[in-house]
Parts: C-alpha cells; structure tokens; sequence
C-alpha cells in the first residue's frame, strides 16, 4: 500500500519544476523500465503490480526494492492515459560538455519545443547513431513524460546536455564542421559529411536562431517535390533525413 | 453570439462517432482555414473573432458567412489548449479509388494508430510530392484534431482514402510496384523507383500485416548505425526517409 504522501510526491514530477527541484523524473512502461534496470541509471523508487514484479523481475533484478501497487494506484500516479504495471522514478544524469567525445558526432537542438517531437528525435538519433545531444537552453526537457515516452527507452543510451548553443559552437568552430538544417543551402544528399560533424535542428516555427546561424559552415536543406505546396516538414522529419544521410555517408 | 445549440453540436465533432454520423469536421488555426478557403472544400460553418475576420478576410473572401464569436466562445468549443481565433466546420470531400492517378505514386499506410503520426506523415507526403494517400480501414481518421493540427493543411491536398488495403494491392498487382518497409530486404538508398510505385508503411508496434506481406514485391529497410540499439523507426519517421528516397530518385 502506496502511502498518500508518496503519491502526492510522485504526482508533483509531472511538473518540470519539480523534476527541476528534485533532479528526478518517471519512467513507465516494461520496454523502458527493463532498459533503465540495466543501465547505470539511479532508480530512486520502483512502483509496480505483483504481476509485473512476478512476471520481469529475475532473481538478480530483484535486488531493486520493488514497492508493489494496484493498477488503481497506478492509474493516480501514472502520466499516461493506459498505466502499463510499472512505474519508476529515475534520477537525471548530468553530463558536461567536457565529457563529449571528440571524435563522435553531435546532435544540437535549437530550441524545440515539443516533448514530443524531441522524444522522436532521440530515438531517431539512437537508430542512427548519435549518442551525442546538446539543446539550446529554450529546448524543452527531454525528462518530460510525452518525449520519455516517445523516445521509446533511447534517452537512456544518449549523452544530452542542455547549455548555451551559440556558446559551445563558438567553442566547436574550426574542430568540427558544423551544419544547420535551412530551406536553402547544400541538398541534404550531397553533403560531405565526416564522422564527427555537429548537425544543428532548429525550431518547429523559427528555424535556427540568427546568432546561431552565423556560426555554421554549411547549410543544408531537404528538397521538396516539384509539385509540392507544403511549406515545411516537421523538425523531427528533417532531423531524421539529415542523420540518415549522414549514417549512409559513414559507410 | 453563438447559441448553446451550436456549441453543443460543434463539441461533439470532437468524438469520432459525431464525425462518422454528420462528415463533418473541426479546422482551426489561420494558416490551415486560409488554406481551406483557397481550396474545393466545403466550409458548413465558420467561426472567427471579430477582429480575425477584420485581419484576414479580404472582401472577396467575406462571402463566406462568419459567425463572430468571443475568445472565450472559442475556448469552449476549440480541440486545441491556445485556440487561435478562428475555427470551421468542413465537409469530409470522398475520393474512390476509381479517382486515383495510375501514373502518379501511392502511399498506402496499415493501421497506423497515433492521429499526430499521421498527421505528419501527411504534411511528409506532401512535400515529397505524394498526393494519394490510401489508409487501411483500422488506420485513425485523418479528420481526428490532433492529425488535422500535424499535417499543417497539408490534408487539403491530398486525396485520401479509407479502404480494405489488401484487396487494392490485389488489384493494383503487377500495374504499379509495391514496396513495404520492413527491418529487412532492400537497404531504402538502394531501391530502384518507379515513378507510380506503391509504399506501404505498416503500424507503428506490429508492423505490416500478414495478408498484405504477401502481396509486396520488395521489402525495404532503412539501416541503423552499427553501434545502434534502438529497436525501430517511428512510422512518420519511417515514412519521411523512404519518400525522400523516391523524391531523390526521381530527379
């Protein structure tokens, strides 16, 4: 039995100030709890039903305190609509721009705004191997539980760092050749990309910001169909075709 | 002033049951009901503040009846948390198959569940160029708000059609090639396009269905890096990255 005080805690993390204050976010789901449970990831507190805790918890993983709960008591707690047996609250993990490796690439976000695109974004990027992610400071959490839940357990596997955008190229310039995702530029299928380029998103309406943009060497865009009266694609779309052009180019 | 009748009858085009019964449903936002005003749409009603409809509508647009209404009408009856000003009841136009373009491509998709995936993957269709859309009888209405929001108005260019995707492949076999994206076959930059091919993409969890595996001609996938553990695409993303393909190589 769950105690009042407890929910209440828990409930309050659906709230980024909270998760700001405490430095902790939920995870649900069995795909992202199993993959949290072997990652070096914090587990501050494991919330699931005895059928879920009977059913995945082997032996070795039960050295984690489970504290078991009803399905109604999850339902009071849960960020999603259809609770799914488990729930966890995960300490963050801080990573310094120090701790990037140089010879990999870097993702960076200019303020995104939507949990849900930026969930999709770092699955994308997992698929294409980019483990290194830095968003602008306006980038919404990606411990919101709209983008934990898209980005379907792959924010456990990357490095993402928020911090000054315009500060860290500023810092990157000459080491890494940095692109930026516009409607005008290079084609994104002809770029030559090497393998630790930094490739920047820009905003879902703005683009990439102006003191940004002044700091990239290329710019690159998608070409639409002739026909075509769409004015843009969703960022997570372009993110996604510019990492795959840059995967298919490592090979 | 908007009559309690009204409000209540524009609400319910929020549930899919009242779309289905009446054909009708929600557009809001400026950029997606001035699209709807240049188009062969037909708006049943058009709601807008007194100072939207002073903004945007031009003389010759004003033959269209408006009902004015206040902000806080409008938060009444809106699908959207920050309604924006204007919102209108459009009749669902109905293509058949029989109205397809045999020389122009197709993109089928399979129970494709989450309204702002397709959404998305709408405006992706549209701006590479694929402007038939046909959907299985399970995939989510694309009239539902939160795809109508996603596309970006890019549903008004498309001719989308609901219909039982295994019996239009059996017809269409062997007039046009069908493609379906899988986790195996073809790697996507190495498919060979036709200018009127078929690409289905299968559901977001499980895929393509059985019955229509079987009738494609060549399945693609789409590479991960090699240090990738992610486990799949999501089915906009998916999407994006084969349209790109086929926008490329019809260049």
């Amino acid at each position: 039995m769950i105690t009042k005080n407890k929910i209440a805690k828990i409930k309050k993390l659906h709230q980024k100030k909270f998760r700001d204050e405490t430095g902790c976010f939920i995870v649900e789901g069995t795909k992202s709890v199993l993959e949290v449970l072997e990652s070096e990831l914090v587990i501050k507190d494991f919330l699931a039903t005895e059928n879920w805790k009977n059913r995945f918890l082997t032996p070795k993983k039960q050295l984690q305190k489970v504290e078991i709960v009803s399905e109604k008591e999850l339902e009071r707690i849960s960020t999603l609509q259809t609770p799914q047996e488990v729930l966890i609250i995960v300490e963050k993990p801080r990573f310094t721009i120090s701790e990037l490796d140089n010879n990999l690439p870097i993702l960076a976000l200019d303020d995104i705004r939507d949990p849900g695109n930026l969930g999709t974004i770092i699955r994308t990027a997992d698929w294409f191997g980019f483990s290194q992610i830095v968003c602008s400071l306006r980038t919404v959490e990606y411990t919101n539980p709209k983008a934990i839940q898209a980005s379907m357990g792959s924010f456990i596997r990357a490095k993402i760092i928020y911090a000054d955008l315009t500060e860290i190229c500023t810092q990157m310039k000459g080491k890494r050749k940095i692109f930026g995702s516009f409607l005008s530029g290079t084609s994104s299928n002809k770029a030559k990309f090497s393998s630790n380029d930094m490739i920047i998103i820009g905003n879902e309406s703005t683009g990439i910001s102006p003191s940004l943009s002044s700091l990239i060497d290329e710019s690159l865009y998608i070409a639409a169909a002739k026909s075509s009266k769409a004015e843009s694609l969703n960022a997570a779309i372009a993110t996604a075709i510019l990492l795959y052009q840059f995967q298919l180019s490592q090979n």
